[in-house]
């Protein structure tokens, strides 16, 4: 028996029914705790005996299957999309669904359209799936995991969608917030900075079209200005500065904001007397700067909430409304 | 059938049998594409078709017990402790992965030892494992994970473990090379910063010993500082810093070095004349900062290679072998 269970063969439940003397649905029973099933207490320590000394591990998709239900909270979202603004919440969430008795799950997978996602997704049937960037919990994905026996579907999105929890937040109030701001600071040709990092572009894009929104109401002109987080990249664009015609610049987010502000600090471009910056997330960094960063920041919901809110949705199909996303300008020296 | 379409319910193997006219095991037969049964092309185009009528999506934890394999490549790691050096090689080994086949997802449960994250890692039935911070797949926790049928196990780890293919890297390397550089630059008393964030200890804690170990053969001698990443922790620290009596520091990483630095330049504290300061990762930050960074560069194998690997490992058990981390000293102003 030492041989075996140091060796590689995998240990199933077959193996547990034969050391213990019981059918292998017996072992089921036990080890998936299925209801309406009733097995004596010395037959369920013998089972229980028998796993542990083989090393079973019951399989969660098994447990899934059988009992209806999987423990498992599906995130989608690539790690460098997630950034180091809810990198921190993110974990506190994991912690408190954690609490819950639900494992987080990121699913990194990129998928030419929503329903793609959603079957990639079904696939794992999780207990519920949390979108950051609710484009992609579209009505007919919200159906592919309605019908594969997803219960919980949360997503911060700008409108509410069919059947899906929604916090409401539109990545476009960002822009909003810091072109308003420049306005107020007597500003009116505004650079809008557009990540040429892949996966930015879902946030890049609403961001413009909000700064577009509020420039349209005053006499002002947005432009989008291409960056990538490289220095080679935030030199070439300060060496071209001055064609640009530009007395303004909101930069996507904080790390983007520091490289522009750097590298037009090594041009001669003055901040704020001839460009006023504007970041986003207020990152430690952002108060660190030369000047220091005005930025946008987000109170995003305490993950408590959203975790409780997912364990509502998961055991009751209902849950209680959450307050959606505000973004807040927090005014420092480089505007 | 269009109100069952639209509603909750879901749809299940036996709801497309029954359209189909087949068996649930004909189904199965068809959408897990099982070996070895034979199915007619008829039969077969008409389950496909019930199955796309109803929106069924097969479950890949079914797939994976019927046909003994899963597709999924699991990272265990927490978002935050990814932190911004890997999380780019993160996204570019999760493309990697997919054009072989895999869904890659990130693990981010807690747990009190090797053994219980294992048995959580081995309950999603994952095709392999591969874990960044090498200490977590010990031989106990292999075995689990053998037994429970992953035949891909990869580590990033100081030291061979039997039945799990290693990438040779001891965190520890940082430290010697950031204290190797900082003696030879004359410094003989040296703070070592330990993040107060939690999840991190895992790194601090190789880096100090390795700092040590140099120090050890040097007249030279560290002292841990601890520092949490926020303004106010490296304030304090930097109005205490006469008292330490250190001339050099090694700060954790770059954005630990960034935070100290600001601080130390606040309370008068002149670097590098009387604190020579070195980070970890080579950020885009460290050259933007004043002075720029002395830092410690990592060479992570590519991330194709890290795919063709685990891939190898699924398929035939055995692959060859994967070149070490290396760390490389990269030299600026602040040292």
């Amino acid at each position: 028996m030492a041989e075996e269970k140091s060796g590689a063969a995998s240990i199933t439940s077959t193996d547990v029914a034969r050391l213990a003397g019981v059918s292998r649905a017996t072992v089921s029973f036990v080890l998936n705790d299925t209801q309406g099933h009733r097995v004596s207490d010395g037959t369920r320590a013998r089972v229980l005996a028998a796993a542990k000394d083989l090393g079973y591990v019951p399989h969660a998709a098994a447990r899934s299957l059988r009992a209806g239900r999987s423990d498992l909270v599906l995130l989608p979202a690539s790690v460098s999309a997630i950034g180091s603004l809810v990198s921190g919440w993110v974990d506190d969430l994991q912690s408190e669904l954690d609490r819950h008795g639900y494992t987080t799950v990121l699913h990194t997978g990129r998928f030419p359209d929503a329903a793609s996602a959603a079957r990639a997704w079904a696939e794992l049937r999780p207990a519920a799936v949390l979108a950051m960037n609710g484009d992609r919990l579209t009505p007919e994905a919200a159906g592919v995991l309605r019908r594969a026996g997803v219960r919980g579907l949360l997503a911060v999105a700008a409108r509410p969608v069919d059947g899906v929890h929604t916090v409401a937040f539109d990545h476009g109030r960002i822009g909003e917030v810091a072109v308003e701001h420049l306005i107020a600071r007597g500003r009116s040709r505004i650079g809008v900075v557009m990540p040429r990092e892949r996966g930015l572009d879902a946030f890049g894009a609403p961001r413009l079209a909000g700064a577009r929104r509020v420039a349209a109401r005053h006499m002002a002109v947005v432009r989008p200005v291409e960056l990538a987080y490289t220095r080679e990249s935030a030199t070439d664009l300060a060496a071209r500065w001055e064609d640009l015609g530009l007395d303004a610049v909101f930069a996507f987010n904080d790390e983007y904001a520091a490289l522009l502000m750097h590298a037009l600090r090594s041009e001669g471009v003055a901040v704020p007397e001839e460009v006023a910056v504007v970041g986003c997330d207020d990152l430690v960094l952002a108060g660190l700067q030369q000047p220091p960063l005005t930025t946008v920041r987000l109170h995003l919901p305490a993950a408590a909430t959203i975790a409780d809110t997912l364990h509502a949705l998961i055991e009751h199909g209902a849950a209680p409304a959450v307050p959606g996303v505000e973004a807040e300008l927090v005014h420092r020296l480089s505007s």
